[in-house]
């Protein structure tokens, strides 16, 4: 064997070289270039405590008739995964922006139920009475004014025998008189509407039925918090959720689609621009709570993204458009983007509405103003025609992110327009597998990150799937690939700051305020397993 | 809205160039800029055919209570597809080399039982007594020598009382005698194990359970292929389905890990050398039977892959090494390649045998052969260390081909590594759905297409999934991606010898025979299309 040595010499420098060549490649290089002593040595206490986790709690399943994996089903993991010592680490971890979560699927599901029973002034009804041995139909909920709720103060509940299908009920009532099984029958029959509590089967008609679920819950929750006062208590809890799971700053997905809410009163002249002052009243209220505790780097602030549906045809968009922009012109600091709503498999094509867009985009300029292309794009995998289309005119558009775009990875020019552009990819690993698009293992992300194209992690609608903020999305990111460690996380926290909407002046101090609470977590982890081993 | 027209336009031309030039990347550009005239027609027809299916058969089926898409489960779509016009058009195609098939799991399981019952000397042995009430055993198969098999003529049957745990009946006693059924029982149970009859499910478990019935099966039919007079008819059939799919050319892979194999004398001299003889003489008398039928064309030859268990430590892998050079040097037109086999998540690393590995490069450099690679790496999703460690060593040692390789695509140098040197991926997208690794819709397949990186259409273990030969695989590339149609499809059949380990001379003939059949089949197409038309 004379000549292997050397041989093998060459090789083992050669395969050295190459593995370095690609990880430089990825989006956290930088980051664990940069990396301080301290970051190093929490790095390594994280890969330590992770090891020991998979063996400890992952590897241990095995034989014991329940097998887990960290990225399995995430209902069936998630009470696995809170238990580790990495997911109360990771809870710790300063995350950044939230930048792809929807409004009316953000707040958790039983306040929402709690709120609904707090007004009287909250309605409901069903298309057909509810008898014991049928299924539950969808119920509809809405707040009425006084005047109309006076008219059903006796309306018969909807168990009665005497129920008028489509008759509005008030909810206390229905509640109270629920004949099978009372008041806590009930609750458990609504709030099993709000969010999905199965994980989506293999087979195809089930997947539609998953989705089919999360449209109906969040019907429910719409026909609630679109209530004023409702809506004040829900902001609130929304913002309160982020700050405590680690998040300084959101951008929430708003569905403008309808022209106004109702106020207190009853009266429908609750508009867009009102809902734009309450949102931004409830921003003021959580920084000035955070301060006051001496909290402020916690919380930053939020925006909304302006969503319409992409079933609208060119005129009623055209309105909405120039909704968006007179809110923009007149709330600078609070409309972040525009995105369309709904599946991409049924509504029209970006290119369809590619006139009004361009025209969208020149009124900006003219106007001076900033309202980037958040699209959703590239999402449905059996339908790639589609999200194909959306993907070359979202990149072409210059869409600032794209939402979702598991897709993506297979098209060589757009990974390299979107590295290239850094238009960052809302990845929501959580909810596509939820939603029965694809699982965790067979999830774009690690491509993504490998490549380098900008990624933020998002938990899309985080109620639904019943937990609020980015640490499970954060875990997830973690465990999906061997290669990411403690400073990828760091390098996804930054980048959901970096690939937001702030403006310059608000970047600069969300980044610093961001850092200052970094240092700490690190600290604290570093001094912790001092401790420890002592 | 001034000056829209003007960047509508500008856009418009914009979007067309980037979809050209992503076209461009892709691995069937040149097929398509090169098409004639009539294999556009060709082209045409068959996409008017595919999207008249789309919406007469798979659309069709939405809201019937049996939703079906192309892209489902293969055992539960796989009837549908054969009832298309599409697959019986694919059928024809011929479609090159088939470069990815287990020798074991190639020919149909009612031929391989069938085979067994003839020959007396197959005897079949269980490790507890077949009881009405218990799960069955697994059996094992093995020929026995005639002086043997007279010791163990009465022994009880499997079903009695009296039985022996791990004694040996004959297959033909067993079965006459099988009390729990009779023969058709017998026959059922022993079939069932041979193939995979079920879908995995999403739990892991099942996952695992899918994988160990499939290597439950692969030993079954190894007990009754070890026997020299079963193998003849074996190869032969073999060889004969494949022609019967429009396959002209077959690399098999061939467990050499067990030193020998049985004569029909029931000696145990039957060597290596013995079992490539046999199959050399089988692909010549498939050779003569084409030529006397004036079909030549159709079946240009044959090779074997020399495989070992990548458990083996590396004096043992030594043996192998020099014993599949010698084989080479004897037989260099019947030797393709090597690889590994077994789960990459249980075996060792290609790194670990690298000293080995450089070696044997070194000796065929030495002794003036040519011995290919022809690595399985890059498989298990979630043992990605594994995976990512064995594909950087597939493609730094120079494979000519890498198995199945899913996860390929994350690598971003390997990717450009794999398109540069010409590396072409062994794509089997319905083993890796039954094996639960992928679904199609999540199969990389697109993304490699995609990019321009080599694919060869494999099976991987056809018998298993119950077909023969490439059609099914054609069909769901077809199927997977709305940009392949008919010149796609050629393009693989192309490659499917471009990538082979034919030599030179053998390559220049296969093409040339290859290239006739396939304007015959267009011509064919183009033809029929024109009577249905009068």
């Amino acid at each position: 064997m004379r000549g292997i040595d050397s041989d093998v010499n060459e090789y083992t420098q050669k395969r050295a070289s190459l593995i370095t060549a690609e990880n430089a490649l990825r989006f956290d290089a930088e980051a664990i270039a940069g990396a301080t002593e301290n970051e190093k040595r929490a790095a390594e206490i994280v890969d330590t405590l992770r090891v020991r986790e998979v063996n400890e709690i992952w590897n241990a399943s095995e034989g014991s008739g329940m097998l887990m994996h960290p990225d399995m089903g995430f209902l069936t993991v998630r009470g696995a995964i809170m238990n580790t010592e990495l997911y109360r680490t990771i809870k710790k971890l300063p995350k950044g922006g939230l930048l792809r979560g929807h409004m009316n699927t953000m707040c958790d599901v039983e306040f929402i139920y709690r709120l609904a029973l707090d007004y009287p002034a909250i309605h409901i009804r069903v298309g057909s009475r509810i008898t014991p041995n049928a299924p539950l139909p969808l119920p509809e909920f809405k707040p009425l004014a006084p005047e109309l709720a006076l008219e059903y103060a006796n309306a018969p509940l909807l168990t009665s025998a005497d129920y008028t299908p489509g008759t509005w009920v008030s909810l206390g009532r229905a509640r109270d008189g629920y004949s099978y099984g009372g008041p806590e029958a009930f609750d458990k029959w609504i709030i099993g509407l709000l969010a999905i509590t199965d994980e989506p089967t293999k087979d195809d008609g089930t997947l539609d039925k998953t989705t089919a679920k999360f449209f109906k819950g969040y019907r429910v929750a719409r026909g609630i918090v679109c209530y004023e006062p409702v809506l004040k208590r829900f902001f609130r809890r929304i913002l309160l959720s982020l700050v405590e799971d680690g998040v300084c700053y959101a951008e929430i997905r708003t569905n403008f689609s309808h022209k106004m809410d109702m106020r207190e009163d009853g009266s429908e002249t609750f508009s867009h621009r009102d809902y734009l002052v309450l949102f931004a009243e409830a921003v003021q209220e959580i920084k000035y709570k955070m301060k006051s505790e001496g909290r402020e780097d916690e919380f930053v602030g939020a925006k909304l993204i302006y969503c319409v549906y992409r079933t609208f045809n060119k005129q009623k968009l055209q309105w909405y458009l120039e909704d968006c922009i007179a809110l923009k012109a007149e709330f600078p600091e609070l409309i972040a983007g525009f995105d369309f709503l709904g599946p991409e498999s049924r509504g029209n094509l970006i290119w369809d509405y590619v006139e009004s867009l361009i025209w969208f985009r020149q009124e900006m300029k003219r106007r001076e103003l900033d309202i980037p292309f958040l699209f959703l794009v590239g999402e449905p995998m059996q339908n790639e025609k589609k999200a194909e289309s959306n993907l070359y005119d979202a990149l072409l558009l210059g869409a600032k992110r794209i939402g979702h775009g598991v897709n993506l990875t297979k098209h060589p020019l757009l990974m390299q327009m979107a590295k290239e552009k850094g238009v960052a990819v809302e990845v929501c690993s959580i909810s596509n597998e939820l939603l029965g698009l694809t699982s965790l293992i067979h999830h774009p992300l690690t491509t993504l990150l490998n490549y380098g194209v900008p990624v933020v992690l998002c938990p899309d609608n985080p109620a639904s799937y019943g937990y609020a903020g980015l640490s499970f999305d954060f875990f997830q990111a973690m465990v999906c690939s061997n290669k990411s460690n403690l400073l990828s996380l760091k390098q996804l926290a930054k980048q959901s700051l970096q690939y937001s909407c702030l403006n310059s002046e608000e970047m600069k101090s969300a980044h610093e305020a961001w850092e200052r609470r970094w240092h700490s977590f690190v600290d604290g982890i570093v001094g912790g397993q001092l401790e420890s081993e002592n």
